[in-house]
């Protein structure tokens, strides 16, 4: 199933024509479906909640309808690929920093939320013939919890921002909205202390090799951030936690190194009593500042990040994977200035939008040059037939320890 | 020996005159012994450490001479008052966040520090006829660790900072430079996100009625954040700990009142189930932002205080005294966008010399015109022949529970 898809998705990528291909073929029962009856109806279906929980308890798959006549603002879409991210199993928790308005939109018995922040469709047609999103384009959500873990869509002209296709796979297209843009904003916002009273801050020079430092440095967020930075010019010392061998532990530290990175640490030899000395080394002496802390554990791999950092830096929290607090020592606070921020992308999202639109071009051009690799995938097909267990499953898996990549759903035949 | 000592200084500070009347009076042995010999060399004393420790295990009281011919940029400085402050204790114990220079310039056996950040001099004599500061003038530490605990001292100009002493009291005039300073700076620089990406910040607005929250209210800082807070229109919400009777918790609640606080709560009502009830009440169902903690316990009320907060407020810790780290939810950070920031007077003066003055003046204006009320005291007499064991174990005494009023060493017949 799941190589079949990756095919299938990969032949679609290329021709980028491959959802007409598809409706033009006989052979296809699911082309059929999806523009079945008299009236052009296009049968869906959409993974929802009603209620928060575990994943493999409250997912639900429901079917529904989408009437052919679209308003004039709108474009129906038909899903190609879409994470599944930290966040959205929170949401669907309930543990997530804000949560969705369950409605009754897609006709489901209990009000309802569809998952899923992050995504790529295509169009398959347009309220309004002249349009300037057209039919074949690509497109991202524009808006938080637009809610991507569905087969289909129809979204609003201003809900949905356009992607330039062009030399991109489709799970390129829908990994770029959450994980590099993260690693992006924080490069680009956060650093040493101006050192004028209050909290001022510059963001990290590009081209100076000045260091930020990370943990959970092989998450999406962190291998973006040790290509970005390498592109612009920074250094990194990049924190991993051990393996289940040493050979493997090996093998990903060599696959940082090949990303960019400049120093890869297991956890272990980060919270030894060692590192004090191995960073000393690093930093020249402590010459070198470390004005950049990227947490996404907390507990005491955040505490031992902290303590890296140098006088002025500061340290953004983008998750915290470890569910502990983060330990801030008073005089860390006081004597180091080390500043301690939450980054939120959703939040930076709404603040900035031409910002985000200038920031997705920039990211969709540096893959587009091969400048940008990919994250490894976990690719999870999702067909007509694929049934509510399996679905759940993948995302229930995505809470367990070391998956072998970034769960992704890539929809064949839907 | 303490009411003696402190009525002798207010006289002293009533005519502004009294050491000459004492250098005049032939009443007086310690005015001999201070001008003793035939060259006029000033016989001095200063509490002294050589190692790290518990005051009262290290600190000695070393006896020197200062020579009557100081440089043409040098002044001499009769000791007024010091207070005693935590930040001076912890420097002895050696837990501050910098450590002065142990120096053998006052002719110590080993090399030896004198404590003291803060404290008032009187102007004896100036190394230059012509001097902008002139005797009898009165005035303050311009650098960090000046070394107050010393009956005499002779200081470079730019060393010190010269106070209108009119209609001050030299205890007041000691007690302006470290705890109304650093709530100065922090109602005046810190608050509330901007909302535009990174950490940008905007203090409280001045005659808003925006809110604050702080713990340990009833501390120098606190009752100075209080006071400045109402001048500046401002409302705050106080924590203090349990008195050890019901009727001194009440008595301190309306001391605090009487000082301009709005809200006095204890730990116990801040940390109980109750508190977010009575918080929603205080501020109009959270439509009141709370943009700025003041945190100087830590542990479990730095928590509290950092929950009690609006999104996009700031946390600023200015000291430890639960010495526990500030643990921090994840959530706070990334959802809730609080950022918490340390504050370090010392750094700010270093970095604002300008702006420091320009505050103090202010500060002695508003104490000249009786809109700033002195901290409670707790006097200390230093004279001639008071020993060692009792300025050390007053010392050491100010790491015990509830003082009566914060120490300040008073200086009499020195």
């Amino acid at each position: 199933m799941l190589s079949r898809s990756h095919h299938s998705l990969r032949a679609l990528s290329r021709t980028g024509r491959a959802l007409a291909v598809r409706i033009d073929s006989p052979l296809s029962q699911q082309t059929v479906r999806r523009k079945s009856g008299p009236y052009g109806y296009t049968q869906a279906k959409a993974l929802v909640f009603s209620k928060n929980g575990e994943p493999s308890d409250v997912l639900q798959l429901h079917t529904f309808s989408i009437s052919p006549s679209i308003s004039s603002k709108s474009v129906l879409l038909r899903s190609l690929a879409a994470p599944i991210n930290p966040a959205d199993i929170n949401t669907i928790q309930g543990t997530y920093g804000s949560q969705p308005s369950f409605t009754s939109l897609i006709g489901t018995s209990s009000p309802s939320v569809i998952p899923g922040n992050e995504g790529v469709f295509e169009v398959v047609s347009t309220g309004d013939p002249a349009s300037p999103i057209r039919k074949g384009d690509w497109v991202i959500p524009a808006v938080a919890q637009f809610g991507t873990w569905r087969t289909h869509a129809v979204a609003e002209l201003d809900q949905v921002l356009k992607i330039d296709k062009e030399g991109l796979r489709a799970t390129q297209a829908a990994t770029i909205s959450v994980n590099p843009s993260t690693a992006y904003r924080i490069l680009r916002a956060y650093g040493p202390s101006t050192g004028v009273g209050g909290i001022g801050m510059r963001p990290l020079e590009v081209g100076s090799g000045e260091w930020f430092i990370q943990n959970g440095a092989n998450s999406g967020v962190g291998r973006a951030a040790i290509q970005l930075g390498k592109l612009w010019g920074l250094r990194s010392i990049n924190i991993v936690r051990e393996r289940s061998s040493p050979e493997e532990t090996e093998a990903l530290k060599a696959e940082l190194i090949g990303l960019g990175a400049d120093v890869v640490v297991t956890e272990t030899q980060f919270l030894s009593r060692e590192w004090r000395d191995q960073l000393a080394e690093i930093t020249n002496k402590g010459r070198d500042q470390i004005a950049l802390g990227l947490n996404c554990v907390g507990g005491k791999s955040a505490t031992a990040l902290a303590r890296s950092l140098s006088e002025g830096a500061t340290m953004v929290s983008y998750g915290g994977m470890a569910k502990q607090p983060v330990a801030l020592p008073v005089g860390l606070l006081i004597f180091k200035d080390i500043r301690f921020v939450g980054f939120w992308l959703s939040r930076w999202n709404q603040q900035d939008v031409a910002g985000r639109k200038h920031m997705i071009n920039d990211i969709v051009d540096l893959i587009r040059q091969g400048k940008f690799q990919d994250v490894p995938l976990d690719e999870v097909a999702w067909n007509w037939d694929t049934d509510i267990s399996t679905l759940a499953q993948e995302v229930q898996g995505g809470l367990q320890g070391f998956r072998r990549g970034k769960g992704i759903f890539v929809f064949g035949d839907t």
